[in-house]
């Protein structure tokens, strides 16, 4: 049975420092695990990507956890639980809200090669449905955009972006440079799971831009001050026309949003060749990423489905 | 000159230790002051109500910020600028990132009467216009759109709403029952300075639906489940018609949002006697309250604008 029968109540026992220490960047990249905090995640993780799960560290004083508990039970491979006392789980994570699990991070986060650029196929669209055969591709998109941030620093911001691409049912997101790494915890857990859905791809600047290219596929940067040559689509004219290319798109389109603090630089809005910007009706001067990306996913998400 | 000559070098002076006392509610409400911490709340503070502005204390070491202190200089009334070192700037407030302001609260937060249901007037549209004459009302609703929030807890979430609710354009915010007070200077700083611009209204939960009905104004519940009566509207499906409610409204709609982990009570989806939900296309559970709040608030205001 996939159950430890031994109650960990040490908080400085040999194990309990080992998970801690994933909270590392160093320690993560050489073991190959990663640590996954909060029911929320923990319970995506379980669900969707279960052969990926080495261990799941519950304080069941807080909580029972008792559908992550049987899930983890039913689950192919076994998934080792360790019961463990609130003082362990206060030094696994101090946010873990009493359930944390050790997965693996081999290939989860994908190459740029690794997006599927077929027509979407909306007949497998039953939302939540599950393949037990190969339940790492069970997340279907619904919606014809990729998205992309560049240099995205805000480990909270990332994770809502990502957690907004896979709600709003688009293809991939793409971390483009120097964005926080998709495995910090904090991006893990505001996330919301949604990690263990959407594929995540990481690529540099050049990697980026040459496979758009290669698949002809237009990239839209979120900006509103645009170029010298292209001043910004308004959001509204675009999703207005039905016809345009985030409504019915000829080709997946790409949304680019530059880094929370500075926006994209000139330079890489001119090498998307449009920009795109969300009006402001009030007094505010600008909305935050995470807001930005809710915003322009979701409204492009709905147009799309509008149809 | 409103402009302390002296340079401010003892952390812990008393003047230093009274404004960071204002870090805490209690000292807030005794005082009739609060603290506005870094540059762009600042900004909007000395721009949209300099005469609430009693002191400005600036670490010019990090940043020069000649925009705000040329805005002070100009204000009607003078406000004081204190020039300190960066030890008593951390004294003042980790978070000010070399800024701060001291503001009185006096009557800026609002009452449910103060809200302005007249039609809107959008010949006096231009974004940004500032009137001279009277500063605090210079800010001129979009979109026929009210936001309340129901024991909205979390400071950030709080603030984001606010800056969401003053970016598409709405009417007012109003904060339900026991949600994070707005003079939190957490809630303050992720607002990014629309707590100046919108208004911000606080109100119990009867208060609420006793002055909504009164005035025959629709409540929107932003609510999956809806009530056993009646399932939810699906936010599209409301906005493809350009007749809805929350497109040509008859009467301004209220979109009323629940607790960040909790959501809204069926009680008070059934007081409210409709709910709008927004769709998930991809495997996602849910968005967090502040990007449901960007999503609704936003797809309205352009549906709205789309006319």
């Amino acid at each position: 049975m996939p159950f430890s029968q031994q109650f960990m109540d040490n908080p400085k026992a040999d194990r309990v420092k080992r998970v801690a220490s994933l909270r590392q960047a160093s320690v993560r990249r050489r073991l190959g695990l990663f640590l996954v905090e909060g029911p929320q995640a923990v319970r995506e993780a379980v669900a969707y990507m279960p052969e990926r799960v080495h261990d799941v560290y519950i304080d069941t004083s807080h909580n029972p956890h008792d559908d992550i508990i049987s899930s983890a039970l039913e689950a192919a491979n076994p998934i080792y639980l360790h019961h463990v006392s609130t003082k362990v789980m206060e030094a696994i994570s101090p946010d873990a809200q009493s359930i944390a699990a050790v997965v693996s991070s081999e290939g989860l986060i994908r190459t740029l090669d690794d997006i599927d650029l077929n027509p979407l196929n909306t007949e497998f669209s039953e939302i939540g449905s599950t393949s037990s055969d190969n339940p790492e591709k069970n997340y279907q998109p619904q919606t014809d955009l990729i998205v992309a941030c560049w240099q995205a620093r805000d480990p909270g911001n990332e994770g809502t972006l990502i957690r907004t691409a896979d709600a709003s049912g688009c293809r991939a997101i793409i971390l483009v440079d120097d964005s926080a790494h998709p495995l910090n915890p904090k991006v893990v857990r505001s996330s919301a799971g949604s990690l263990f859905h959407i594929p995540v791809i990481q690529a540099s600047t050049e990697e980026f831009f040459a496979w758009a290219e290669k698949h002809s596929l237009p990239i839209w940067a979120a900006d509103i001050h645009g170029t010298q040559e292209h001043a910004p689509y308004d959001l509204v004219t675009v999703l207005a026309d039905r016809n345009s290319g985030l409504v019915k798109p000829a080709a997946t389109p790409i949304m680019l949003f530059g880094n929370e603090a500075r926006g994209l630089p000139t330079e890489i809005v001119e090498r998307a060749g449009r920009a795109v910007m969300i009006p402001l009706y009030g007094s505010a001067e600008s909305l935050n990423l995470a807001m930005s990306g809710a915003v322009m996913m979701y409204s492009i998400a709905m147009a799309q489905h509008q149809g």
